[in-house]
């Protein structure tokens, strides 16, 4: 049972159910229906897990007299056994095993004498519980919840960002590390291994991913991690993170090499690279959009000529989720507000040779942008 | 990425495409619409991982002119390199960011010139996906795929019965190194650590479960580790298993004792316990129902006086996934038939003294039932 540690603080959890009964009527969403996972972390303070047996948080949108209802199977009660009910005016309805917890949704929305017109359901839904609440109530439009949810969650608040500071620091420990690691002759499976152990020594909960991408490993964006030997010469991309005990995440990328690189062009390829991803930080700042951060990172990549060689966006939002919103990437204009935290992460990628990224999680203050992520970023050079 | 070690053979895969094709046939479903997960690898070898960009199989019924396509995105196709696509007639369309991967399905459904009436869609897919397709396709309703691929699934073959009896082989050896780890004076959280380790070092792919539960802790079936510190006379139930790299999982539960029980009613409460799986195992054979093996396991116990303390059902299906289909349990009818695999793991729970559960799988052949876990079972003790 995962659980979010600012978390529990009725005051938060109470303002953020407000918040979202707010936007859920803004919307003309009758109620929304929230399943196990990070938004319902975020509204209750524990994620909760089930998969088989419905679990599902009942929010009516503001304005109606109903209050939020939590749906938990009898025996994953204990579960929730940290969401400060009483404090939330949080009904719990428990359901065993032959009872229709559909159908116990289905008529806890419609307890105001009136069916929904629409519900907003969280993007983790599985089919297997959004198909037969579709059935439970059929006049009733299904549309997700998720922009209602996007809105607030992307707006991190002082204890979030405290959070995202934490895990920064935490994954800034493992990296300067790096070097018990990091040594020619072990396989990056073995790197990896040790890698993973040092993430919960340095205090998180999961070491939930960690990448080792050695030579031409680097050169994939998605590898993970192999059997291949590390040699000397060779450029080493470690991109690691996972969720602290609060429920946020770190996720932080350094590039290394094992001896002086083996390849002539990565040192001149390397400042580029270097350059682009400073010059992207700098851009943040309340107002800019995603686009021109993403482009700032972008332009001086492609006037290197390497520009077809960076194939990702330069970064993804982070908080209760690795991967959240706002993404930094062309055709996303909207306007950066204080609060917001992502990833810059841009890399360049030389097929079959080496890769290089480097990747800081960045929050934007009021004025600018904080880093949580303070290790050198130039190429470390790790001793043979 | 999750695959499936005998997984990407072509014949095998090939069966399965068809069989599930002939059945969506006779389910009047016109395809099925599969996202990554144990369908997607049971299927084509490789569960996939991707939530936010949509992957999906595409498998027309039997009958339809269309071949099956895989839909990807252009990020994620390397993930997906050990699906025998060319073998399997599988056709890989690929998507990049910007383009509507959802129109991309529907356009592929209506190949054949007609709008499909209905679609099965896996159990997994989550609401981010399920509710764009129906808006891409209104017309078409939306049914769950899950009837159709559990009764394939429940069914294993000779190579699938193969991957658990391996599974549960390893299990046994961790469970017959416990004396290493539990031990007088660590928490169950420092036993649970050893425990991961020695699940990796048998051979499994992640440590996926670990239940330590002393003391009062075993009186919990939901519990899992905690900083309780182990005393001499503790009675600990250890619930213990994960994937193999086939990705067939095991699943083992041992009750221990440090030294002598300290509750006197240990002894006799566990024979009836001891008696009691062993009678429903034994009762296992095809043709039985999964109500009649959860009656054997329950009419001792409640003979005994201990019905109240019994308070799950007695076992569940495994296979690519710990819990699925069938579930041993009241009111399950089937018959079961060779190849069905699934837990028998009865338990008695003494509400803050101490519990006691015995698990192991078992397999249904031809006259009677195997089981691939072959640690005693008796109450382990150990020395103090």
């Amino acid at each position: 049972m995962s659980t979010v540690a600012t978390k529990q603080d009725p005051t938060v959890l109470s303002a953020r159910l407000q918040h979202a009964a707010e936007k859920a009527a803004g919307a003309d969403i009758d109620a929304l229906l929230i399943s196990p996972g990070s938004d319902l972390g975020y509204l209750i303070g524990v994620n909760g897990e089930s998969f088989e047996r419905l679990s599902c948080l009942v929010l009516p949108a503001a304005g109606s007299t109903a209050s939020p209802v939590l749906v938990v199977p009898k025996l994953e009660e204990l579960g929730y056994s940290e969401v400060p009910a009483r404090e939330l005016g949080l009904e719990i309805v428990t359901w065993v095993d032959g009872q229709d917890p559909h159908g116990i949704v289905a008529d806890l929305l419609r307890r105001d004498g009136a069916t929904p017109s629409r519900v907003g359901v969280a993007d983790v839904m599985p089919a297997l519980h959004t198909l037969p609440l579709r059935t439970a109530l059929p006049e009733t439009e299904q549309v997700l919840a998720n922009p209602v949810l996007r809105a607030l969650r992307m707006r991190k608040d002082p204890a979030e960002i405290g959070a995202l500071r934490e895990a920064g620091a935490a994954i800034d420990r493992v990296h300067a590390r790096m070097g018990e690691f990091l040594r020619v002759g072990r396989t990056e499976a073995e790197v990896g291994a040790d890698i993973s152990r040092a993430i919960l020594e340095e205090g998180h909960a999961e070491a939930e991913f960690v990448i080792v991408g050695s030579g031409p490993n680097g050169a994939s964006p998605h590898h993970a991690l192999s059997d291949r030997v590390i040699r000397e010469g060779d450029v080493v991309v470690v991109d690691i993170g996972g969720p602290m005990p609060s429920g946020y995440n770190s996720d932080c990328t350094r590039t290394y090499s094992l001896g002086e690189p083996r390849d002539s062009d990565v040192r001149d390829t390397y400042e580029v690279l270097h350059a682009a991803q400073r010059a992207a930080v700098e851009r943040v700042r309340p107002g800019a959009t995603p686009a021109e951060v993403d482009a700032a990172a972008r332009e001086p990549i492609a006037a290197a000529g390497f520009g077809d060689y960076f194939v990702h966006r330069t970064g993804h939002g982070i908080g209760l989720d690795v991967h959240e919103e706002p993404y930094i990437m062309g055709g996303n204009e909207i306007a950066l507000e204080p609060g917001m935290a992502f990833s810059i992460e841009p890399g360049i990628y030389q097929q079959g040779h080496w890769g290089a990224r480097i990747e800081d999680i960045v929050v934007v203050t009021e004025h600018g942008v904080e880093s949580v992520n303070n290790q050198p970023h130039e190429l470390v050079v790790l001793p043979t």
